[in-house]
């Protein structure tokens, strides 16, 4: 995967690489230099950064800069979660206007409504990989197999981790083939990885027990790695939590100018658009709050294929008081690992109580109450009729 | 939308705001002064940035600092496109190990096999009022008067911006509701707000003038705004742009280990799998290299939930080589606006020669590149086993 | 396609055929004399038709006999539709007990609360050929010419029907290939056939006149034929019908035993949950109802896979009662041609009003009728606990 | 539910109805008679059928007649399954000309490759209850309540039944809901009733004993009874069956004038367009054998709405010949119950050696094999340019 260990070839300008020192501020400045030769851009800003290039390996490749990515800070926001407890001021890194507004409104109302009810329902990271036979039936007999060398299976999965651990393998037979869906517990990582380097050995020894000794693939795009998919929403990717709140009706009219009555009349249609259309969430727009807080504490932003999945759902409550939940099904975070140990990021979380080890249930309910609040802020303004014009006062960018 | 122009409340920890003055470093400091007196976190690396506050205003609310994500580069990157041509040096923000390289590897794949082909398709962005009457006859009805009046409504839509255009409103009813998608081209912009900010006069002009004076919400959720959507993939959202490329036979076995045939092989199953699960992209992880490209090239990031939607498409050539193209349904990308005026963000862009007005069309197909690109890398990378072990190279990121 | 011009081949037992008189009494004794012959089983019911065998040809081959499928008469059912108006009684062909009395309740309170409103939104049938170029650009330009030679194109394909109209081709591309989406209005019939041989003529024009003369092929799966497809739910196919009705507050009470609140209540849980999982139809059971009249009057049955697509919307009106609708988009049925000539099928067809030209709208407004009273026959079943008891008294089929 | 015992209402034509003895040819007679007063049709050919009205309680409410459904015979299909093995002549009721005639040219050519062989990967059907709580913490706690409770709610489901076996209960949470999908085997019946009764049991039982009595409704939707979802694909309804034949090369050329390398290239073309607009099926025509086959032998017929669904996968082999797969992972059928006991329906049944308890597993693996037969035929003819023409020639249907 090396370029530089190559064989020479007809191009003649190359990335400048060191096979050894690779991340260090004299390779950074080579790069720049090197974009600056080929590209006559001289990249002033992305050369300022104080993130060290050494503590980048594994990180990125190729180091030459950074993105500068603004963040402004939201609430206080006020979550009653199992993990989440109390006031929060979020980062929220965007260069979006508007953005930061929308979320901070919806954080006040919420807070004022008493707060965000937070429960993480269920976890699993998921590798899958296919094994494929001469005909469904030896697919059929092989699950079965598998089924009856789970332990093994999993004795071998586990011995790649110290962390991952599995929980079960789920089937699903397509014509000759058995795609499994390995579905493990990461801990505070997002674990695709580890879930990938486990079911790797478990997969070489299946092939290697297995009489047949079968063809595999590790991924049969059944996972569904980066990428939005119904058995996500299903089945749950990464996290599956819900946030939840109840709304005075007197706060949304004050707060919003809203009623709860119009609010839960639009979401029947809301609903019904969704329906038709098949969108990944029947809410306004979960993605947004979920990518700036991504990208200010380190996830893998990526995730936000997967993650921005979810289902709304609403009552009227018989006080005229509304209740209002977001489920995301498959909420893929992180406190440990990837880029959350880097500069910036390592402090996006720290002002969340949440870096390092024995946090990710907790980062995972305030991810879902940012959103929540995104999703009363949005909803009220499309209804109100200050969509436009707070973007009209906020989001006014052109150069 | 103002907190500080609300009632006092019984927060006594309020983020500090000016309302006259925000965007300026005294502030910027206040805000990280607050939160280390909130949290006890001390934000030091967020301090650090050379976007100057006073760039802000219309790409973030409450600006604190900046989050720093590290960029690699990656290329060169040979495009055949009709606004991309030549070689191309990718900047690529990311935290994940690995993903630099891997897209580094396909590019050099693509490159040698004589560069990857773009072309955009299509391009239309929405905002999808939804009309509501008393029974769906008088929705119907209503529908045929939008359509004899396009003309009006197009003027009333389009005195709004001197950028957008109105294409065509298509209908879908439901029950009593007529929902409308405004659909528009907007320029070098992404265009949502430019799209709202329009349908909502076309909308106002619409309801004062249909003699029911018919209720409105200016999004029934058939957008669909920041989520995947079936229609996206059908009807397209931003640009829908194709890459596509020959891979040699003998370049793909000497660079990646791979054989076509193995490869078309397990397309098959890929297909397959992604079909049985109801993904939103056939292939591997188009998400990936477009959040990079993204947060470098100062994008609305979130707008990977809808931009990250691909149909893989492939065929073996009688001669052993193997076509292979991606189709992005929903790439969301603009050169002007948003986030792309701000310091290292421009400096991404330029990078590209993909500045400023007149310039999307490049970007949208350099986009598509990439993206071809990291699909022959991993896809390779899964048959040829070195999936797990690259990761293990370049993805040791713990702590 | 015949078999009996085929050469002599291994096999032994042949079905019998005539290739001149093969729709005969004689012919059909000697099928059901073989099925004897080769299974034992003597066919005494299915011998037992007044449907004449020389009517049979077009509707069937290899005729031996018949399925006599057991009809319900359900009704009145009262309907305000534009084209069906006034009470209805219906014919429901089925083997599944309670489907009959379930129908027959929905259709007192559907009656009783005044009746239903239908309304018939839009229609449109489909054949999707797919043109294949070198690669996307040669694709997308081929598209262009399409719509510049559409006068052209409709002219071949209308020289091959006196009924069907080519309304527009819609466009999709991937890859190298344009999909085409030929959208017709096909009078009183469903129409695939006469889209298809319409769509012949069209591309067989475009293949000889186009310069590339690129390869094409009827259908590239977008069509959807005889398949659900979330295309159908946005752009219709057949049919697409709206059925509504005001249910009384105190009538559900009094006939169904339910509140409306309570079924408003459930009717957000059920929204939820269908949307969860991806399904086809947020309603209870619309393919029952479908089916039973499909069958009663000569529909192509195999479009229930179709037609059973829909989105139920309601709301909860403020003095309590409830406003109800489904939206069917995908009905595709038949006055005309097909089975609705057929002995009994005429029957059913007639006892409706709606047997032959000019009556396709009429009886796609009955179809959306029944249905709508289904649901809420079942919906109010599953609030109030009988949907089980009704099937223990009603469904005891058990031999 | 029943008419006849509720108060006089403004309606003056109602449906004959006796309260004790409803299911014979007297009352037959009356509503044949009914009709004709209320709509002027003489109903000759529905009252034209040798099943004896005193057999259809338990299918039908309001007997009037019969629909005739021509029947044509296919055949013969040479099936190597584990259930189903030899050949086999398959009845099939239609009212659309060529179907059977395609279909039989499709298992010819199977036949003579080989054979289809077949294979039931799993089975399932389901009720989906969803019990509602206050907060999602509380829906969660339930959750675990149901696992260590299994036994208790098992033996409560399976004392309604002498057949029905819980297999699991799947859980999936929404907000403060809790959707629970009972998974049941159902012996030869298809097993939605047995499914409801038992599990309107198991869910009384948890009710009574939960502490917090919570409410909850017998199906969230989710089941999804009588519609299609991405659910049923991945999780299986009814019973999950494969057909997979090898086509040779050289046969398929001399019958159907294809060849294989042709239909392997259009194979990606079908899957990109089914992906691309979210069809439920990448094959042909499923829906038309299941649709034949389900109304000649009494199977619920509205069950195609979700037995249709199907994954083609297909390989082309280094020899030219063709591995050709199709999976049903929904496909709801019985022997024994329902209508399979009706005069015709049975004989349909008993064809295929296929009537009774034990054979429910042969007649899915018949199902299967006779749906790769359409495949291959019409899949062929699409390519090879008759699909028209043969329309042409079996299709003329018009009066």
């Amino acid at each position: 995967m090396s370029d530089s260990s190559a064989p020479p070839t007809a191009r003649t300008h190359r990335v400048p690489r060191d096979r050894e020192q690779d991340h260090t501020e004299e390779l950074a400045t080579r790069r720049r230099d090197f974009v600056r030769e080929e590209t006559g851009v001289e990249l002033h800003h992305m050369g300022h950064y104080s993130v060290p290039p050494e503590s980048l390996p594994g990180n990125v490749e190729n180091f030459l800069g950074v993105a500068q990515v603004p963040i402004g800070l939201a609430g206080p926001l006020l979550i009653n979660g199992e993990h989440a407890q109390g006031e929060f001021f979020v980062p929220l890194a965007t260069t979006e206007g508007t953005l930061v507004a929308s979320y901070n409104r919806g954080m006040r109302l919420l807070t004022e409504s008493g707060g965000v009810r937070t429960t993480v329902l269920d976890e699993s990271m998921q590798r899958s990989p296919v094994f494929i036979f001469e005909h469904a039936l030896a697919a059929r007999e092989f699950g079965i197999w598998i089924n009856e060398h789970l332990d093994e299976i999993r004795q071998r999965a586990e011995a790649t981790t110290s962390v991952g651990k599995l929980r079960e393998i789920r089937h699903y037979g397509i014509g000759p083939m058995q795609y499994l869906r390995f579905n493990y517990t990461t801990g505070d990582a997002a674990g695709q990885n580890m879930c990938g380097k486990a079911t790797l050995a478990a997969c070489e020894w299946i092939q290697a027990t297995y009489p047949s000794r079968p063809e595999y693939i590790l991924s049969g795009n059944v996972d569904t790695d980066k990428k939005h998919s119904q058995i996500n929403m299903i089945a749950t990717r990464g996290r599956r939590v819900v946030a939840e709140a109840v709304v005075k009706k007197q706060l949304l009219l004050d707060l919003m100018g809203v009623d709860t009555e119009t609010l839960f009349w639009a979401r029947q249609i809301s609903n019904a658009g969704a329906f038709l259309v098949g969108a990944s969430n029947n809410g306004a727009h979960a993605a947004n709050g979920l990518t700036a807080m991504f990208i200010a504490t380190g996830q893998d932003v990526a995730n936000v294929a997967e993650s921005h999945a979810g289902v709304v759902y609403t009552q009227l409550l018989p006080n005229g008081d509304y209740y209002w939940s977001i489920t995301l099904p498959a909420l893929i975070v992180a406190t440990y690992g990837g880029g959350t140990g880097l500069a910036t990021q390592r402090e996006g979380l720290e002002m969340l109580g949440c870096y390092g080890a024995g946090k990710v249930m907790k980062f995972a309910e305030i991810c879902a109450a940012v959103v929540l609040a995104g999703e009363t802020s949005l909803s009220s303004a499309i209804i109100a009729g200050d969509w436009v014009s707070s973007h009209d006062q906020f989001g006014r960018n052109r150069p």
